[in-house]
């Protein structure tokens, strides 16, 4: 829906509308959340629907072309992200039956609002040459700072603040803190900010919900009363019976959590990228390695060989620490953190390199089907899917490239219509087939082994995602030639 | 007991010796076990305790200074490594009175065996400075294969040749098969060796034992009839029941399995330190953003800041890994894994900046405590204790430096006697305490808690493995200057 010319309604006109929305509304908490992502749209429903108190919820976003279809959409009575979890209709349907979910670009909502949820991102500019080199990288704040600024500039002083952005460690102290110091001194407010910072684990897919609503939560505030204040509002949100919080010294503790664990997880997809090699080389087949391993309580998640990383964490995460350690704290760089985002950044073209080591003759004009474009299994989001290399590098090559993707009908970044039908591609048109993503109706789906089965003359089949099952491995040894990344013993 | 002068007896003897236990023994298979020392030891009473069938065991290693005082150790009745498992002495003495464990350094015992469990180790020859930058370092097999090639020369055709030593991937495939090929040629036998590799994950301590009897095993042969020996080898010892064995395809896999594991582990302890550096400067207490990132179960597994990396295994596997990446496979070295060792090499000189930073003044004449030697808790075994570099800069720096180790009353690597005795040690003569191995003697002694609450005047105190509780810490603040490696807010 992006690019759509959309009519945003005008400033006095909208400011009743919002003041209409809370006064009927009265006694109940008005929840502002910036940014309608993602994160957001879904956290701003969870907060429609809480669990211990009655809120009234509006979602901002920027009325810009990119930006505000989403809050046309929430308005027209659509949520902003598609989703195979039940619950988000479900929340979403109770949300508008409760009326007390809108959505706005108007900043007024912030003069409004007891408490702000900032949901809204904040990327790493990354400086790659074209073989996906990190040469280097920029945090560009500017934007973030603004979107601070407007909420300072409106906020009730007692209001409480609470983001749950990735952002660089220190940011709460050393940047948004400030920032309202600075408004609220302008405006003559005594007193500090209520600021706090917890951040999400949303995980998009089935569990979409459960992940903020039945997930830990770590939180802390800038002093013990804006602490207080974060404690209170996600106890009336998130099933913390269940899922205690964990409430730290500083926010800077917070953020530096966030970035920790998914640096953590990074690298530890990072390493397993020269064990894949070396077993290829080897000829050993590293999963049953791997799965041996795991049998070991302590080595439970360390990963198998697949094709990249993608998504919007674990890409950019790592650089967020490294360049807050550096331009916040005046320390060094994390050169572990920084190399497994080099290292996955570049991990595609393993399996390209497989593909042309293993067929040899000159991809250029060879016919390739890549199923799957989504980043993430049973999910379409492509956000920094590392598809997108393969593709890139293939299409250098000279190859003519079918994608299909049930979850994706159409690839945002590269602005290319997807086929969803898996059997409609299923044709004879091909010299090779690519499993880019181990999506369940490859896994699962009669037709594909069927197809493999039946078609006429040999196949190039390379699996980078492990996604094939042994019965079609078996059959496909027989009359194809297959690789699957990761596994010497083809 | 090294260097001791002792009687090697003489050949003839020692093999009639050998040939009597055997006919002692009738319809006993029997087990030799190449290697007495961390692993083969124990490995030796366990067989000779099978679970599910009554072995001969030989126990067998070089008649060097080095090592002779093992056999003549387990012939006296004396196990070669001491420990607090209880069930060490408990096997050991069952074995004594069933008289089917005796040690030997004839390579005669290879001509009875119906069994060989190698055992032994195969080191890394590091090339490091005086700052532990690893510059280089090489895999010197020459040892090993002389080994190997001595069972070759004298074992039965028959005989299964069971690899427990931790070696670079390839090492059964492309070393051992080769060198027994040849030495079978030889002797004019015909047919292949029965060559199988399954590794040891045994843990010095109070679980010693158990870590061999009750965990999981990975196993491989080089061919279907030496996995099936290997397989009905280890039923007979391992309690298959609960931990049930894992069979991969090929040796060259459970010899990849046994590095990528303990790389990992090493990988996951490196990565911490660039976290603690950062923590520390910027103010954040690492323990509780790790204990809150560890609710997570697939991040369970993330390690605490601490002095350093210690033992046999972490410190070498990944170079072992790499080593064979580029010697036996012609492939590329494994970088991650071999930062992993070169971060770990230097952790502890984190430790000595922050003595240097927070101190001040010159360390010269500074009289130290270090409690700790050892690089584990509760368990005195000091293989490449992370204390020594630490050690080393202290003195380097002109500092007197008193030891203690309730488990390690002679530190072979140094030639240094160390006092076992913590209270003899806890006197008013020092500047500086350093917290150096967490045994629960230091976590749970209320002696070291009423000595820092009465030493007279201002101490400094730091603690770099975390062992000190939040009692003691908060008695310490009040009274003297401290640092917790990892912990930013003091």
């Amino acid at each position: 829906m992006t690019g759509e010319k959309v009519v945003i309604p005008d400033g006095r006109e909208e400011q009743e509308r919002l003041e209409a929305f809370v006064a009927s509304h009265p006694k109940k908490p008005v929840v502002v959340v910036q940014g309608l992502g993602f994160v957001g749209s879904v956290m701003a429903v969870v907060i429609a629907n809480a669990l211990h108190r009655d809120y009234a919820v509006i979602g901002i976003d920027l009325p810009s072309p990119a930006s505000y279809w989403k809050i046309d959409a929430i308005n027209q009575g659509q949520m902003p992200v598609s989703s195979d979890d039940p619950k988000i209709d479900h929340f979403f349907k109770q949300a508008k039956l409760k009326e007390n979910f809108i959505a706005t670009h108007d900043a007024h909502a912030y003069a409004l609002a007891d408490v702000v949820v900032v949901d809204i991102n904040l990327d790493v500019q990354k400086d790659s040459d074209e073989q996906r080199n990190l040469r280097g990288y920029e945090v560009d704040l500017s934007g973030f700072k603004k979107a601070m600024r407007s909420i300072a500039a409106a906020c009730k002083p007692s209001a409480l603040v609470l983001v749950e952005s990735t952002v660089p460690p220190g940011t709460c102290e050393k940047i948004i803190r400030p920032i309202f110091q600075d408004e609220f001194e302008k405006r003559g407010i005594a007193g500090s900010v209520k600021l706090g910072h917890s951040y999400e684990r949303v995980m998009p897919g089935p569990g979409y919900i459960d992940s903020i609503q039945s997930f830990y939560r770590v939180y802390a505030g800038i002093n013990e009363d804006s602490a207080d204040a974060v404690e209170d509002f996600l106890k009336t949100i998130i099933r913390v019976d269940e899922y205690p919080l964990t409430r730290l010294q500083s926010t800077t503790a917070t953020e530096m959590s966030k970035v920790l664990e998914n640096s953590y997880r990074a690298m530890n997809i990072a390493f397993v990228q020269e064990w894949t090699e070396f077993a290829e080389n080897a000829g050993v087949n590293l999963f049953e390695v791997v799965d041996a391993i795991r049998m070991r309580p302590t080595h439970k998640n360390l990963m198998r060989p697949g094709l990249g990383v993608g998504g919007y964490c674990l890409t950019k995460d790592p650089l967020l620490a490294s360049w807050a350690s550096r331009q916040l704290f005046d320390g060094d760089p994390l050169p572990q953190s920084e190399a497994a985002v080099k290292i996955n950044d570049r991990m595609p073209l393993h399996t390209f390199r497989v593909i042309r080591q293993k067929i040899k003759s000159p991809l250029k004009g060879k016919r390739f089907l890549l199923l799957g474009v989504s980043y993430l299994n049973d999910v379409g989001d492509t956000r920094y899917t590392p598809v997108e290399l393969l593709y890139d590098q293939l299409l250098a090559e000279g190859c003519e490239i079918t994608l299909q993707d049930p979850y994706v009908a159409f690839w945002e970044e590269k602005q290319l219509q997807i086929e969803t039908n898996l059997e409609s591609v299923l044709t004879t048109n091909y010299e090779a087939l690519v499993l880019t993503t181990a999506h369940r109706e490859y896994r699962e789906n009669p037709a594909l082994r069927e197809w493999l089965r039946e078609f006429p003359g040999r196949l190039w089949v390379f699996d980078a995602v492990s996604g094939l099952t042994r019965e079609i491995i078996h059959d496909i040894k027989t009359k194809h030639q297959m690789a699957v990344i990761g596994r010497g013993d083809f």
